[in-house]
C-alpha cells in the first residue's frame, strides 16, 4: 500500500515547497493543508500549494494517511494537539523539525497512539512563509528518518518513498546521532553567523554602513543565513541544546588556538588549517551539494 | 595626464583578473606582467592575462606609469624589492593587499623614494592561480584607496580612474580604519569558516561523510569561504593581526552570550538577536552586494 493522501500542517518555505513539490511530482497524491494563520492560509490556497487549504487543522487530517508537521520545532507539541482529536487511526505522523530527539518526545506525548516517522529535510533557503516555497527544493538532497525501532518498517518505507518521489535521497539515523550531525553541520555555522553579523552591527568604530559596502569580502555569505526564520532558529537552539553546546565548546576551543597562533606570528600552524579544509570544500562539490562556480556564479562569468 | 602603461607583479586571480579587465574595459593601456612562479608565468601568457608577460620583474616595470603588486601581503615587502632597480623615476606603485597598513610599510621601506598608492579592491572568489581570473570581478565592488596625506592627488586620482574604469567605485579610508573595517566584514567571517571547517573535520563522533551529505542544512557555505588561497590567508592574519584579535575578542565575548542564552533556555535574546540581523542582510541587497536569488539561486527555480 502506498500513500494516497497526505496533510500539511504549517504552509511555510518547507510546508508549501513539499506541497508544491508533490503535485509536481506525484500528482497522484491528494494534499490538503492548514495554517494556524489565516494570512497564510489564504496566501497558500492563492498560491495552490496544496489541493485544498482546510479550515481547520481536524478537517485537514480527516481522511490523510500521513500528516506532515512543518511548523517550527518548538510548535510540534501544540500542532500533534491540534490534530489528536480527528486522526484517523492508522495514519502516520510526520514532521520536518531541525532537531529530532525533542520532537518526537514532544508528538509522541500530544499522540501516543500515532504511528511517528520523524523526518529532517536538509534542505532549505535564507527566506520563509508562504511564497517561498519551490517545487524543487528537495531534490539532490538529504531526508534524515529518524524512527525509533519499534516503529513498523512499512510505515518507514512509505515515508521514505514519498520523500524519494519528491527528489531526495533517504537516510535512517538515530535521533541523537542526528542532532550532533545537524549541530555540527547546520545549528552552529547558523549561530556563528548570527553572532558575527551581531557583532559586526554593534561596532562603535565601524559604521553599518560600512559593513554593508564592504561585505563582498565575504561577510555577505554570514548575512545569508543569518536571515533566516528567527522562531524557527530559536527553537532549534532551545531543542537541541545539549549537542549545541557540546559542538560550541569544540569550536570555541579550535577558535582559540587560531587566536593564539595569530597573537604569536605562528603562520605554519594557520597555513596548515587553511590547506587543510580545502580539500572538504571538493568533495560536497564533487558530492552534488554545493555549485563549484565561483563565487556561486555572482560575478556572471 | 592618464596612465597608458600598466605593470603586474603577480598574475593570480586578482593580477589575472586586473589584466583581463584592463584588456577589455580599458584596452588602450599597454600591460605588462610577471610572475615569480615560471608555471604561472607560462599559464598567464597563454591566457592573455597581460599583453606581454616579461620574463624578469625588472623587465615587467621598466617603462611602466603604474606598477600594481598583486602577491599575498607577507610577499609585498619582497615584491617591491624586485622592482626597485628599474622603476622609473616617478611611476606610481600600487598594490591590492587585504591589509593596509603593514603593507603600506612594507613598500615604503623596501621604495622609499616611489609614489605609492595602496589599494584593496573588496572582491574576490574562492579560487586561486593564473586560471581563476576574469574580468568581471570587480564591477559594482569597492575598491579602497589608503594614500598618505603627503601622497600627490593627482597619483590618488590617477589610480583611482583606473578602477573606475574596472567598473569598480572607490573610496578613501585612513589605512588603520581600513584594517579595522576589513577585519569585521572580511577577516573574522574567513577565520570563523576556517574555524568551523576545521572543527567539523576532527570530530570522532561524526564523520567526514556526514559532514560532508548534511552540508546543505548551513555548513557549505562555510567551506566555501575556506577554500581560499592558505598563503593569502596566514599573511593576512599575520599582518593585520591586532585589528584581528580585538575584532575576535569581540564576536568571543558576544557568542559566549548566545551561549549562556542557550544554556538558560533564554529564547528571547535568541529570538532579538535573529530579527536584527535580518535586516544587515536586507540593505546588502539593496546596495547591489549580494544576489537576493533565494540560496543563490542554487535550487535553479
Amino acid at each position: 500500500m502506498s500513500i494516497e493522501r497526505i496533510a500539511i500542517i504549517g504552509l511555510g518555505l518547507i510546508g508549501g515547497s513539499i506541497g508544491l513539490a508533490l503535485r509536481e511530482m506525484l500528482p497522484d497524491i491528494a494534499t490538503t493543508g492548514w495554517d494556524a494563520d489565516r494570512d497564510v492560509r489564504r496566501k497558500a490556497a492563492e498560491r495552490g500549494l496544496v489541493g485544498k487549504v482546510s479550515d481547520s487543522a481536524d478537517d485537514a487530517v480527516r481522511d490523510a494517511q500521513l500528516v506532515i508537521l512543518c511548523v517550527p520545532v518548538g510548535a510540534m507539541g501544540a500542532a500533534a494537539q491540534s490534530i489528536a482529536g480527528a486522526l484517523p487511526p492508522g495514519a502516520i505522523v510526520s514532521d520536518v523539525g531541525s532537531s529530532k530527539h525533542s520532537v518526537a518526545q514532544a508528538i509522541a506525548k500530544a499522540l501516543p497512539d500515532a504511528v511517528v516517522v520523524p523526518a529532517h529535510p536538509v534542505a532549505g533557503t535564507e527566506k520563509s512563509g508562504p511564497e517561498a516555497g519551490f517545487p524543487e527544493l528537495f531534490r539532490h538532497r538529504w531526508c534524515i528518518l529518524t524512527p525509533e525501532d519499534a516503529t513498523p518498517a512499512e510505515a518507514v518505507e512509505q515515508v521514505a518513498a514519498v520523500w524519494q518521489g519528491l527528489g531526495a535521497k533517504v537516510e535512517i539515523m538515530e535521533p541523537a546521532h542526528h542532532d550532533l550531525v545537524l549541530a555540527v553541520t547546520s545549528h552552529i555555522p547558523h549561530l556563528i553567523a548570527y553572532t558575527i553579523v551581531g557583532t559586526a552591527s554593534d561596532l562603535e568604530d565601524v559604521t553599518r554602513g560600512e559593513v554593508i559596502k564592504y561585505s563582498a569580502g565575504g561577510f555577505r555569505d554570514f548575512t545569508r543565513i543569518a536571515a533566516s526564520d528567527p522562531t524557527m532558529w530559536r527553537d532549534v537552539f532551545l531543542t537541541n541544546r545539549d549537542a549545541v553546546l557540546e559542538v560550541l565548546g569544540r569550536f570555541t576551543e579550535d577558535l582559540t588556538a587560531l587566536q593564539r597562533a595569530i597573537r604569536n606570528g605562528d603562520g605554519d600552524t594557520l597555513f596548515e588549517l587553511f590547506e587543510r579544509t580545502r580539500t572538504i570544500r571538493r568533495s560536497i562539490i564533487e558530492e552534488g551539494q554545493d555549485d563549484a562556480r565561483p563565487d556561486f556564479g555572482r560575478s556572471d562569468h
